[in-house]
């Protein structure tokens, strides 16, 4: 089985790392605009061979790791070049607008689009781990317009990794992970932001940081090439959601400055309920 | 040594817990409002005897491990109990309220301001644990206002606890410690009212949620008990963070909605800057 990885970072190195594990035959082929990245991924032993898009006639699967706006442009043209019994499937962090562009092509049905909602905040070829999909997430989106054994082959290698699926139209996927991952980024973007500008003349300051800040603040070390994108594509529903978490703020201040101190404590004791969201999510 | 933990949660409690480790003779008294939480430390070995205001004259150290505001209450009169040899301290979030509310205080030199940057999201004395305190930063208040052998007995104490110490003074403390603790925790308490508000009729979405957003929202489990109180100290520097905090988040929406996406970068690349500062925080 031969495994194009378009994208050798954190997502697709850690992709290459667990199929090489759980398929004996699969023989991981890396593909990156970043020639260093490929070096790095070689010398790692994270992909066997270096490749580029004229190879792609010889693939069984490709996985597209790459930032959105890029997915957009090149999902067409590796289905151009792709043999008509290879599964394609992208990672990206929005399903509406790549979807809608594969819509009609001719290999539409050998593509899967995908979601495992699983990262860290690091970037890179180093940063790909094993084992990051096991119990995990992984949305999948239009399964039914992707030919049955392709599917069949997809779902082998998300079952192998130890990845749990959830079928969902792209709207809607796109709309609930505005609120449950894009807001969440720009939360921790814009928190580290604050501090930075307030603090910058303070460098003794960060010793006064904890767990706590270190934790809402984790997100902000996340790849900007990735992340531009994402809000790019995801434009309406973030938007949608960041209005709504700036007036909860604005709320907040309010009772804050008008010293509302039992408002205050219900606000929190109602966001308490987190806790049994949380449970469950690793 | 007779140690008094006033508030037996997951902060007192870890005292408890670390100095009766670190210290053979220690005899741990615990005292709280809460009948329920004094039977749990006792039944979980926490603390040796339940115990009361009126046998502080017996002790050697007394912590202060309560609400912010009630601290602010019972810390005179608790000065007021104690022999002339007993260390008080404090473990509360704010300190300029509390240093300016004992000075002048008969027993001012019997009283040491802490703040210890250590917790976790959880609370109660089932919630406190071994070595919390370990490699912590602990931020001293007008350390020179307490008397020379009871601050030795209060560094011996947190030296073996494994703690770093800072001094400051507690404007500083409080103005700092709004950005990098305060302002986290109201990130995340509205983030997680504005995606609890928003989801509440989709329970599966949280099927979509990952480490990222777990990350982000966790201190929103935190204390309402304890917070309402922190930010009411804590009013005028609290609103100041806030204000900065929304206004990011308003241009960052801005600049969203004008599709300035090179701008978009850029926030974020410059938000990048806290690896720098992160490494270090535990």
């Amino acid at each position: 089985m031969n495994v194009f990885v378009i994208g050798i970072g954190l997502i697709g190195g850690s992709f290459a790392i667990d199929i090489k594990a759980a398929f004996n035959e699969a023989e991981i082929y890396g593909v990156d605009v970043n020639e260093d990245n490929l070096d790095k991924a070689l010398s790692l032993g994270i992909i066997k061979y270096k490749s580029s898009f004229d190879a792609l006639d010889k693939a069984d699967v490709v996985i597209i790791a790459i930032p959105v706006d890029v997915t957009l442009e090149i999902l067409p043209i590796i289905l151009d070049k792709i043999d008509d019994n290879c599964l394609v499937f992208d990672v990206g962090s929005t399903k509406k607008k790549i979807c809608d562009r594969v819509d009609g092509h001719d290999k539409r049905r050998n593509y899967l689009a995908a979601h495992p909602i699983a990262g860290t905040e690091f970037s890179g070829p180093q940063a790909a781990i094993a084992n990051l999909y096991r119990g995990k997430t992984n949305i999948i989106c239009e399964v039914e317009k992707t030919a049955f054994k392709l599917q069949e082959r997809g779902m082998e290698i998300f079952s192998r990794l130890g990845m749990r699926i959830r079928y969902m139209d792209p709207s809607s996927h796109d709309k609930h992970i505005a609120y449950v991952s894009h807001l969440s980024h720009i939360s921790s973007f814009m928190l580290g932001k604050t501090v930075i500008e307030k603090e910058k003349n303070e460098r003794d300051i960060f010793d006064m940081a904890g767990s706590g800040f270190a934790s809402t603040v984790r997100l902000a070390k996340s790849s900007p090439a990735m992340w531009a994108p994402i809000f790019k594509h995801n434009k309406e529903n973030v938007l949608e959601t960041l209005e709504e978490y700036i007036a909860n703020l604005v709320r907040f201040k309010e009772l804050i400055d008008s010293d509302d101190f039992l408002e205050i404590y219900k606000e929190m004791d109602g966001a308490n309920y987190i806790k049994t969201i949380l449970k469950g999510i690793n």
